[in-house]
């Protein structure tokens, strides 16, 4: 039970400043980024160290006490807010926001799990280095929930999710015992993969510290390119062709539906399409530079060489011509989300398939969808490369925000999209997690052979049940 | 209890193709591939399909009977040597030994568990593709178990260990139960990564039965240099500088020791050093060319600048000038366990610490390790840029083979070893795996968490200890 002398007892371990119980200062961290789970907790433990972390998990596994580790509170699944009931603390990491060390000839970083990730992106820019992984919440997102939730992010097709990116790991586990993974091993087969492990579990196995993650190179020059495209599987099309021409200074590789461009266009002030001939689906391209000699007319050449050489649906394509070009390309993609959230409700899920699946699955679903929901429409946007999109499906215009709309249709319409996942050995996670979100769904949808190997972990890591309570796996117990 | 009636079931199960119990057959697979460890097993199973395997795990869950799951039988570390009282049955994955797939626009390949390694290579080939491991038993080793030990090669540098390689997996877990991980998702966040913890698990938590793999492009030219440095430290700087001029293409970086190469040349007919001047370590690298117009003169270009940059100890360089060359090159370093076991009884190790840790680490411990053990001699050779090589103790000169040198000094020299790598967070099994002969030294290095992680999912996975008894994890009950 949560009282006042167990909070004394968290205050001998950490200190004035580690146990928050202000109510103006916990509220902030009881409600998720985007507003949708909303939880109870009497008090925020904020550790300074690893120590730290360990003996208040020690303690609170001795005392039965439920933990909700919590970083930059960014989760796109309701992964860091506490339970309704009040009776687990929020952990914060924030406290352990060091870089341990930069090593510039290993392209190494160990950051603590509380470094925001511009944090990082700053410090690797300082020595020369670039940590390879950036998302729209960078300001906030800190690198233990990146890696507790496998962040991705653009830049995966060339560099990986959060997972490929961490060389080591150090984590507290809910015994209090601490696991010292922090040597970077690029082989070690000492039995289970424990790092792996870790990585992309939600704070549901214990607490993850610090990290040793890979920094690379910078970049010096790039080429960003708009392609209008007939469809996604010219795209994919498209994919291939300069992989196989440039190979992996493909940086990045996104496509979008035009009607996601459109709503960018009307929303967002400012914004004009790079291409003038319109097209039913675009792609934005990034390409490296950094190693070629004269790397934009190498890209020019190569794209003419694509033109004529025909084969590939392409309708009409632009080279960014300096930087500012560049930049507004890529507002267009990363103000999908802002602009459709503007015109009005929307369901979104992120999703992945297997690439080759991709475009079939991304018209046949959409078309699929409006003609199930009337009123709809649907369409989608995202990492092709990957096999990573985020799916929307839209409230029939004029449908205000608030009008409940969501909550009469959320249900439905994510089951008959996750229906149709599964059937095509599909993810209904991509990216995000499952947090809370997703829960019941990954529940509904698992093989009954992972949904027990994830509870057998879940169990022998956690028989108690105290770590993140009410995220990732549902448990037998719950029926 | 493996009684007739218990294999007359199994024969229901598999039919007369699928219980092997004639002692000539089942002879040569009781012992392991370096004839070191000895086991006894009244019959082989031999499933032909998932299914199969599938009522094979669910009628020894039923019956509480012991499997040692066994492939190509070339683990290093007696990983598929079925325990000595007999009272488990080996489960043959040989005749699982379908490609079900090759796709050369996703550049995948889905092999069946029984899939030897060089029919891959071939099928790749056919296809206009490569499959990127190899190894010396790459003639008898299968992809099941090749997934199962997570094995390396020389080629890990730009394309990781096996790990890196398996997009999917489909395995039987301990109850029967089939999980199906075999779509390549490249992203996937419904909880805890199953693939990753089943790649590497030695069979103790489930049978992998498929993998879907990774293919890459031929190589369609290389260059094969062998450069003589004054130490590995030199090597080391010599690697960063070809990954800074020459990035992901470089395929494979090589170090030995001189006194490696000396035994080869003594022992090996028909050898000779690739350069004129005598040097104390050598490097053997290799570049692929494909992507670079005339990338041959590239290479010798980069290198005469390197040259002329100064700073980085080379004393003496040699580019193969024909495939006759670059193979002679390679020949030189495959040939080194076989000339070293030609010389006299030696101690191998298999072995990684950090990469940059790596240097000293092969100086130092050589110079120690004859220090403390009078007469022998020790150097290494291996994967300098994985910060794996393999690290060789050699009997005094003129002692026997069969004198008893390895049984009398093996333990307290792989004490010694082992305890200096623990002590630069090392890990004892770069790419070989635990086995059986690594349980005792990861029970006794492992961290109080580390072990109790292992412990707790072997038996969350298979409580009832079914699953390869006997290696990899010592459990609490053995004390």
């Amino acid at each position: 039970m949560i009282d006042t002398a167990l909070l004394e007892a968290f205050g001998k371990l950490l200190g004035p400043k580690g146990v928050i119980t202000d109510r103006d200062s916990i509220t902030p961290w009881l409600t998720d980024w985007r507003g949708r789970f909303h939880g109870q907790s009497p008090a925020i433990l904020a550790p300074a160290t690893t120590a730290e972390v360990a003996s208040v998990l020690r303690l609170a596994h001795e005392r039965r006490i439920a933990l909700v580790p919590q970083g930059g509170n960014t989760s796109m699944v309701g992964g860091a807010t506490p339970p309704a009931d009040g009776n687990a603390l929020i952990l914060s990491l924030r406290r352990m926001n060091r870089i341990r060390s930069i090593s510039t000839d290993a392209n190494q970083a160990v950051c603590e799990a509380g470094v925001i990730l511009s944090t990082l992106h700053d410090a690797a820019a300082a020595a020369g280095r670039r940590f390879p992984l950036s998302l729209a919440a960078r300001g906030s997102a800190t690198i233990g929930g990146l890696v507790s939730t496998n962040a991705g992010g653009t830049q995966v097709l060339r560099h990986g999710t959060m997972r490929g990116l961490v060389e080591g790991i150090e984590a507290v586990l809910p015994d209090g015992s601490i696991f010292d993974g922090l040597a970077p091993l690029k082989k070690d087969n000492r039995g289970y993969d424990l790092r792996h492990l870790l990585i992309g579990a939600e704070g549901t196995l214990g607490v993850v510290t610090a990290a040793t993650l890979t920094l690379v190179p910078p970049i010096t020059g790039r080429a960003t390119v708009w392609v209008g495209v007939g469809g996604p599987q010219d795209a994919l099309a498209l994919l291939r062709w300069l992989q196989r021409r440039f190979g992996s200074i493909v940086e990045g590789f996104e496509v979008m539906a035009d009607d996601c461009v459109g709503h960018v266009l009307d929303h967002i002030p400012g914004t004009r399409l790079p291409i003038a001939t319109p097209a039913p689906w675009h792609t934005l391209i990034e390409i490296d530079l950094s190693a070629l000699d004269d790397g934009q007319a190498a890209v020019e050449a190569a794209l003419a060489t694509m033109l004529a050489e025909g084969g590939i649906g392409i309708i009409d394509a632009a080279v960014a011509q300096n930087e500012n070009q560049a930049e507004a390309f890529w507002r267009l993609r990363e103000s999908i989300s802002e602009a459709e959230r503007a015109r009005g409700p929307t369901l979104q899920f992120d999703i992945s398939v297997p690439v080759d699946a991709m475009p079939d699955f991304m018209t046949a679903i959409a078309a699929e969808a409006t003609g199930r929901f009337p009123g709809t429409t649907a369409s989608s946007f995202g990492h092709l490369g990957d096999g990573n999109v985020h799916f929307h499906v839209r409230a029939p215009a004029g449908t205000a925000d608030g009008s409940g709309w969501i909550a009469a249709n959320g249900e439905e319409i994510a089951r008959f999209v996750n229906d149709r996942l599964v059937a095509r050995g599909g993810s209904i996670s991509a990216e995000h997690g499952i947090g809370q979100m997703k829960r019941a769904e990954l529940g509904r949808l698992s093989s009954p052979a992972r949904l027990a190997a994830l509870r057998a972990i879940k169990t022998a890591f956690d028989p108690d049940g105290i770590m993140n309570p009410g995220k990732l796996i549902p448990l037998a117990s719950e029926g």
